[in-house]
């Protein structure tokens, strides 16, 4: 058993992505990862940091996030040191956010190991998730790029895959293997084939790797992108350089998501590893998996969260999300998705959850964006 | 063709029923009757004073009502008398309501025919529904109570039916005939069985007799009814009498419906005439009817009503009410039912609006009274 924190690791939090399925109540100001969309008390942000700190050490745990959620983040993690906040001026995709992060602490500390995790996913048993952090972190000490893989339990259609191949020899990493490919949110069909195959295991969007080594895999790819990232890292412990290269450098990087940039191509050169993660894990995508992440795995309950939340319903399934203190009454829907707060109202049903992004769409292209 | 207003006639607008199958559009303080349910401009309560006016007189309508809806009422109609508001302390059911106007008039004017016609029903074609009141009250005068039934368009299973009987022979009253029973709502086949032998209409609960005629049924079937009711009607005009013999009587009265006390012994005892009518008629019952009304008649139209709405939906059938300035996104759902007001949010579906009811008394048992 590892001693904890881990020696030379870095955890980095990129806090980016709005979470438009899961609109209204993941809004431009309020992404998703600011809710507590567990009951749990906390919000995913913190519940990200509870997880990471005690892994990395609570000063060795960065986030990467827009500068108008600084208040936001900060007032969440208040332990948060300031050198740990990355402020992105627009969003530039991940690849620049974690590429960002990879390169200030390489400058900062030769041959730290990082490991990047969302703030917005809900994760179940602790001790598993760290078991397989600490098995990561050996396989990334020993060269590789590695990903955490989550056990499928059901034919999900709504997660991206990684294909295992053979089993990798690495000291402390012993159930760590090879990744053959990475594959995209597959049909039913493919789905239940790839859990009765047994060789799939869900895409988290984890990686853990020596920052150089990660840093030299965008230059592969994307090699102006990593100039950008490395002039940026360059001048970013200047207090009178940051600003001025953040203004020139910062718009010009590339949009492109890790998978794309790292994971794919590294795959392909049998270069990425992949420990499988055996806790429970969702990226809470949309309503019809906050619904079942919120009625304790029954299929049958009605889930309802907000602390005023006045519901009269008939329903046994489906999702109320009350924000405002108003009497909701409901008969007769089932599966129902109802999302109520102050300035907009949604009402759809779980099998129509995907379809929420298209509303934001219409939302925008309709210039109805106080709502958003 | 008869001259308007017709002479020693009478109309009478019971201006008394919550709506709640309408809820939490109809409330307590803002029964179906101060709605605009049709777009139209007009509450439902003007709409029938528009109606009623030119064949009474605009001074020979009297609305009665409860106490807490007399500046409702007054600002609806700012040409109603203080003559014709009767004001109830507390609803006493129909009979009370239509028997205490027929009562005060009888007094003040002996030989008046009255007509009496719900606050909140929708009526189509105005010259067809005069055509029938006045052929109404020629019935009337020649001794009947009289009932306008509407020709049903569909098996309707939200209505009562009047079963007519035989021609009578009634001057200016050509299409009268005998009813011979009144029959509560029936199930789908029963309806569709009267729908094809075209010897039944809707009882639309509209009812044209003399003053005295009408004292007289009641007082076959409730004798203790009348008494209280003639008491009443003596002291009605002394404004130091009123109070006092409202206060002593009108909490004694027994609560029954028209068509019981009067409308049903009077069909069995063969005095009870109906006279067709061919106008449109609703009596917008629940939202289900609503929606129908509101979408032109077409069955594919997702209904929208309120000034303010701002709906976002791919719904093709159903109708959203919104009362807030809130946005609001529908999707995937069909004859959907989304009622949005400031304190209470409604979400069925038309093939469950007559259940919005039980909802209703569901939050009177839970103390919820703040929001009926």
């Amino acid at each position: 058993m590892s001693v904890l924190p881990l020696r030379d690791f870095y955890c980095v939090i990129p806090a980016g992505g709005v979470g438009s399925r899961l609109w209204p109540l993941s809004r431009a100001d309020a992404p998703k990862f600011l809710h507590d969309l567990t009951g749990s008390g906390s919000t995913l942000l913190r519940a990200t940091w509870n997880r990471l700190s005690p892994l990395a050490g609570p000063q060795r745990v960065m986030v990467v996030t827009g500068r108008a959620h600084r208040a936001a983040v900060e007032s969440q993690i208040p332990a948060l040191a300031d050198a740990n906040v990355v402020l992105e001026s627009e969003p530039r995709d991940s690849t620049a956010a974690i590429g960002l992060a990879a390169a200030i602490l390489e400058r900062r500390e030769p041959g730290v190991i990082i490991g990047s995790f969302a703030a917005d996913h809900v994760i179940g048993s602790e001790p598993l998730f760290r078991a397989a952090v600490i098995e990561a972190v050996s396989a990334a000490r020993a060269g590789y790029i590695t990903t955490i893989g989550i056990q499928p339990t059901e034919p999900a259609v709504g997660f991206g895959y990684i294909h295992v191949g053979e089993q990798l020899d690495i000291e402390s990493a012993r159930s760590a293997k090879r990744v053959t490919s990475f594959v995209e949110k597959p049909d039913l069909e493919t789905a239940t084939g790839y859990l009765s195959s047994g060789d799939y295991l869900w895409n988290a969007s984890m990686f853990i790797a020596k920052a150089s080594v990660l840093l030299e895999a965008i230059g592969k790819s994307e090699p102006k992108l990593l100039a950008g990232l490395l002039e940026l890292a360059e001048a970013w412990d200047d207090p009178a350089a940051r600003g001025p290269a953040v203004d020139r450098i910062w718009p010009t990087l590339k949009k492109v998501a890790i998978d794309y940039s790292v994971a794919e191509p590294a795959a392909a050169a049998g270069k990425l590893a992949v420990v499988p993660g055996h806790f429970a894990w969702d990226d809470v995508g949309d309503f019809a998996s906050l619904a079942k992440l919120n009625s304790g795995g029954r299929a049958s309950d009605l889930a309802i969260l907000g602390e005023n939340a006045r519901v009269l319903s008939d329903a046994s399934s489906g999702i109320v999300v009350s924000q405002t203190n108003r009497v909701i009454s409901l008969i007769g829907i089932q599966n129902v998705v109802i999302v109520d707060t102050p300035d907009a109202l949604l009402v759809t049903t779980s099998e129509n959850a995907q379809r929420v992004k298209a509303v934001v769409e219409a939302l925008r292209l309709t210039g109805s964006t106080e709502v958003l």
